[in-house]
């Protein structure tokens, strides 16, 4: 069950290119992203109308998709123009086509009624040609529900034990529970610790002093984070920073490829004017790594949750924010499933 | 479900001889084929009566077949004729055994109710020692139904784009629908194409104009393909060839493994007394290749069917043959089951 | 459907040590196993009340072992005694702890309900430590059920066939029935064979004459083989050996891991005093290659009983010991279940 009225990141913009296809499910919905001729960005099914076999393994002309079975020809709206030995069309020769957006480096697909779909949903993330940031962007396929990667990112208590070699170093992160405010459509979380030990990044940069961590993230619907730290030398910066202040910043996404397996999007980088030679390399290297602890334990957690689906588990102090953030999820699908079911097969715009 | 009162192509008469124990799957059921001593194929259910064990790890001796876990001896009917240890051997200690024929290179089995296998109902293939052809042998095992492999058989408009660059390299493939002839099993499909390009595999031998296409092939129950054509340069022959006219045959068999898995046997090459050097070598390569292109499409749409077993598919003209062979399979597996199920567990004959 | 009020080996004793967590399922039940300061042994449930996480993923902490995802601390009896971030911890904040016995080189383990655990069901075992005997320790891993293990070891008849090249070399395991003695959890088999040859394995060692055979074994709930053999020259020896007549002993424990698969642990060797060199190196050699041959051919057997669960199988004389296992194992798991189903989250001790 899934939210479907709601901006999914389905790429980073730039695996589209030229004549690629690209494929990827998305809610279990197989779906073939291309580029039309002025760079606009084209969303089907990925399953032909005729006898079911991908469109991603066709060829892109112009703006029109051909199935490289029996050649049918679909426009940019999933509408069928040509079936190859016969010269009617039949109205029902369409597949679906899903609105799309190009926003801050990320291609954005709506997966629910495209008469809804409202651009001013897109959460506010930071794309890799922002002006102030110098970020990398990266990718992973987990084996593992949605839900329980929103779980690892909606509480870092997490970072002092799945994270002690990387993101971690301190039991500041589970001993001391952020500030938790809600926005709109998500939540706001807010660690502020000083005089904590810096960890081991910044002990690989001479750091070793202690240091106060600010972290300020919004986590939003469907599940998008946004993130700034600063870390400055404990008792330098005696109010908590504001915007400018902040010296990191990392975008990131989760999107159910399908109910058990998800797709999981991101970016991390300095503030360039705090950016000095060696320091991106070292942030990736960190994380590149910190996100493989966290695949391994939650790949892990999905195989034990696989084995007892219906076993209670306890809940602590620590799942506050992950509890609040499931309700929100909860009333949204409610709220859709009220409104009636979206519609499966919607009419294709114009 | 499958029809059973027909005969399936199991092997390649070559896959068995001396003492091999050939281990495969026909609609769902384990079957072992051996040779007996004067050259004949058994086939006998791939399970022991006593404890499942599969009777292809066991050994020939002679005409018996011995399992290898504890030593029942089976005949060539599937009667158990020695059990270690004991001198009683009860009546139903037996396996089911298949009629079995070799014929035109194949092993044929009837899955059927024994007593109605019909020799007669063999397709009239063409075997490798066939005095006219000269024919190469292959398999593959494909990730898909039998039912999908049959639908891209019996529609060649996909030559103009699956396989564009192996067998196709015309638009008329998919343009110029073909004649459709029924038989009493099965269907005819003529394909007659004139002053059309000569394609990448003629154009590898240097054959770049125009030429004319004669296709011609049977297409039987259970899922035989019986092909000849002949592509002489474009207006050199004004009538349809008769049969000596063609140059070039091609046998091919889908046998189902399982529900979603299936054999496919096939052999393809020139009239002998059209062969030049390097002829049957180039033929292979350009076969090879498109049957990997056949499959990789194929499974690709089998793997969509998959998720969404229950979607409506839209038909178009060139499904004409398929779904005229799909009404004919369904008429026969409907008349078995009029006629009474077959048996799962014959008497064996004797 | 397993007894559960018995003792199973979960481990070599060797595979537990210093910070290890050992994590192995067994009876479908993840488990972490460790060894306290003063060397006993712990295992408790493999997944967090928490969050489901493994705890095998986290680590040793003295006598405790800390989640390595939000840290929830738990002590031998499976109590959790710190949660990070709040003082107060519910009573739900535990996980099932098993009674563990360390005994014969084996960590068994007790399914059922731990007020019941009772440490003279320990089977009679023989460690690798016993000063009478020479043994080597082994591990297999299999893709089938412990009941088809079960049923092949309890019917040496398999070793003319199965091991033809291995443990047998001689027609009389399948055509001289054992005697089969009840025991109060088991079963003792009693093989008796005179003149026979000597099989491949002293062969290797130049014994090419004939031989008599003397192989009894007990095997014992849940699954249990504790073997002893010798081979004299035939006629060497008029009275059946006495226990200290044996030259050989194994000790065999099947445990299942899953409905599906199982842990297949064994060890074998020579009398000390019978020892000489280059002969526990032939035994192991023959042993490794002999339960490969049994692995193989069960396995095969585990599919085909999986392609037709509900087949019927016809029994023949050499089954009457499993059969008769079988029932003992049948009345146990009644009876169990009559007393109650046992509890599947009992109370720690203590």
């Amino acid at each position: 069950m899934f939210i479907r009225n709601c901006w999914y990141v389905a790429a980073w913009n730039h695996e589209l290119s030229g004549e690629t296809l690209l494929a990827r499910s998305i809610l279990g919905e197989p779906i073939v992203f291309f580029r039309c001729e002025d760079g606009s960005v084209t969303a089907l099914e990925d399953r032909c109308c005729h006898r079911a076999a991908p469109l991603s393994l066709g060829r892109k002309e112009g703006d029109h998709l051909r199935c490289g079975y029996h050649g049918l020809k679909f426009d940019s709206r999933g509408i069928c123009v040509e079936i190859p030995g016969q010269d009617k069309i039949p109205p029902q020769a369409r597949v679906r086509a899903f609105p799309v957006m190009e926003r801050h480096s990320w291609i954005w697909i709506w997966m629910g009624d495209p008469a809804t779909a409202d651009e001013t949903l897109i959460p506010p993330a930071v794309g890799l040609d922002h002006p102030d940031w110098r970020l990398k962007a990266g990718y992973l396929h987990y084996e593992a529900s949605c839900q329980l990667i929103c779980d690892n990112l909606l509480d870092f208590s997490h970072l002092t034990f799945v994270h002690a070699r990387t993101f971690g170093g301190t039991n500041a992160w589970a001993n001391q529970p952020p500030k938790i405010q809600r926005l709109d459509r998500g939540l706001r979380i807010i660690h502020t610790m000083r005089e904590v030990d810096a960890g081991p990044m910044l002990a690989e940069r001479g750091q070793t002093g202690k240091v106060d961590v600010f972290n300020v993230y919004d986590f939003l619907i469907p599940a998008i984070l946004l993130l700034r730290g600063s870390r400055p030398p404990a008792g330098t910066v005696s109010v908590e920073p504001g915007e400018n202040d902040f010296t990191s910043f990392s975008c990131q996404a989760v999107t159910p490829e399908t109910e058990r397996t998800s797709h999981y999007f991101f970016s991390w980088g300095p503030r360039k004017s705090a950016d000095v030679p060696g320091l991106l390399d070292l942030m990736w290297r960190t994380a590149l790594a910190a996100f493989e602890e966290d695949r391994k334990m939650i790949e892990a957690q999905q195989m034990r949750v696989d084995t007892n689906p219906d076993l209670n588990r306890m809940a602590i102090g620590a799942d506050s924010a992950l509890h609040s953030f499931r309700r929100l999820v909860d009333r949204l699908i409610a709220a859709e499933q009220q409104a009636g079911k979206p519609l499966q097969t919607p009419q294709a715009p114009g």
